[in-house]
């Protein structure tokens, strides 16, 4: 989870290191070529499943974080606005930690 | 996730509906007991493993109701208060998300 | 996961170390009782999600023992006699391993 | 889960149905690139949090048809030689098995 917050980011967007986020993504897209690979090459099936686990693990972090910077910003200025929105975001975030949870 | 609010519950506590949770917490309790009478009575493993999986589930709804009630209440009293305490909420609450999401 | 395989198990049941099984049980009992226990004292909603993911982790080692115990034995004697037993065994296997996954 | 099983798919590999996962894995990357493109046009963090979900589902649905290829191929196989190499194989797959779990 980022602790660090890059302000310009928050100014344009809710994510505190956009790159940080894109550098995960590519690595993910790999992986996911990766397996492609393993599996046209008919690699060892254990070995393609141990790599589908390492995937979800680097997925996992990546929503994790997302959810911390949202938290963090969206969450954080909906909250300090008050009203509605506060609760409406709120009930979002619980939503999507809710198919996070479960998928 | 609950939408009801208990005003009453919020005055002496974070959890929006306490008899809820100690409800689900009980068929929890007496799910856990089952599963230990189908191990001690040599129960189909498959039976064990289905009732397991709904236990996980049961579980997985509780911490969701949990961290939504905690977002709604400690979190976004911190956030309205603001300053520093608002952030180590979130960073608390983020921390309580990846463990669940990643156990 | 258990290595070792205790043969009078075996002989009246699938699981090759019930006693184990039994004592692990009774602790995620006592755990469950002990989360019933904080909701009751309305404990701090952050320590109530820990002790949750905790005993999800120890469900979850449950189910991955049974499922070892119950290829070893169920499905190792299924596809030993051979013939479509032994594929309706790895199916069931099958779709109980994608309900723990997905549950 | 496939029910499927392609006996020439088996001549020379232990999956069922090679396309058939190939294109899962095209699919998966597709989705991999979709949320790094959400990500750099800084989407809505819930709506990415959405897209993670399903692709982490996907995942664990490619993962549990591999598993079943496996057990149906391999370790039924590895079951009727017998001898010590049936329990190796069991005990690798218990070992993907809990890897893929916990993650």
């Amino acid at each position: 989870m980022s602790t660090h917050t890059d302000e310009h980011a928050h100014s344009h967007g809710y994510i505190s290191d956009k790159t940080k986020y894109l550098n995960r993504m590519k690595r993910i897209e790999g992986q996911a070529r990766g397996i492609s690979k393993m599996v046209d090459d008919e690699k060892y099936c254990i070995d393609i499943l141990t790599q589908i686990s390492a995937l979800k693990s680097a997925l996992e972090a990546v929503a994790v974080g997302l959810l911390d910077d949202h938290l963090k910003h969206c969450v954080l200025d909906a909250a300090q606005a008050g009203g509605a929105e506060a609760e409406e975001k709120i009930k979002e975030a619980s939503d999507a930690i809710a198919r996070l949870v479960r998928s």
